[in-house]
């Protein structure tokens, strides 16, 4: 690991400081992990969830380019490094419990964020059919 | 529990029949809880994240309004319950994995998402000092 990854965050402080303070002290779960907000730049639609360990976080902050944690392959992520739909950072934002953070990107290449093709991983809306909630479908929405 | 809460969601098909077909079934995770995001319906802004188990997901379906798990108190929870925001719900959608939710809510009182009195509880902006990314801090946002 380079330098800038092996830094670690902040600990954590008081709730006070938390919610109040301008120190970044991210919490990451049992499995060393914050999930990841990703919205687009602008629009503001949101794009994505994926989760971000510490490396890819400070790696993120420092290039600008959106990592994650692949909890899939279990392996650094760099989105869009086969694609070429990189996520160039605009702003990260985190929460009042500063337990997530929101990213707000630009999409290069063709500016698709979903691995299905869609623009947003988000391109299907949950239907309650008729009212009743023991039918349920899933419908596609502009964002397909 | 009632009838609609006990109705379990349906089980998880093929890789190819969660990302494309149009049955819902979330994934939820070892917790039973699945991520939930809610952004404010019409600006799109990202106004909070939290959890939901099947219930609050069945309870958020049926009633239109937003419930969620509350894991600091282990309970289920109607956000805005005491201060009167509730969350009424515009749309969900859900991602390619079905393992997240996406909630579009109008919020009921006044208007207020962050139990810090902020309308959004990403009222930060995460900083990199001088392009230095070993300092780090936090910024206030026009969502303060």
């Amino acid at each position: 690991m380079s330098k800038p990854l092996s830094m670690p965050f902040a600990e954590r402080g008081s709730p006070s400081e938390i919610e109040r303070g301008n120190a970044f002290q991210p919490k990451f779960d049992e499995h060393g992990l914050i999930p990841a907000i990703v919205t687009e730049s602008g629009s503001g639609v949101v794009l994505m969830f994926a989760h971000m360990n510490a490396d890819a976080l400070r790696l993120t902050l420092d290039s600008g380019v959106a990592h994650f944690w692949s909890r899939s392959r279990s392996k650094l992520w760099k989105k869009g490094e086969e694609s070429g739909n990189l996520l160039s950072v605009v702003e990260i934002t985190t929460d009042c419990d500063q337990d997530v953070v929101c990213l707000s990107v630009n999409v290069a290449g063709n500016g698709v964020a979903c691995h299905t093709g869609a623009k947003s991983c988000f391109y299907r809306r949950v239907n309650v059919v008729a009212g009743d909630v023991s039918t349920i479908e899933l419908v596609p929405t502009s964002r397909s």
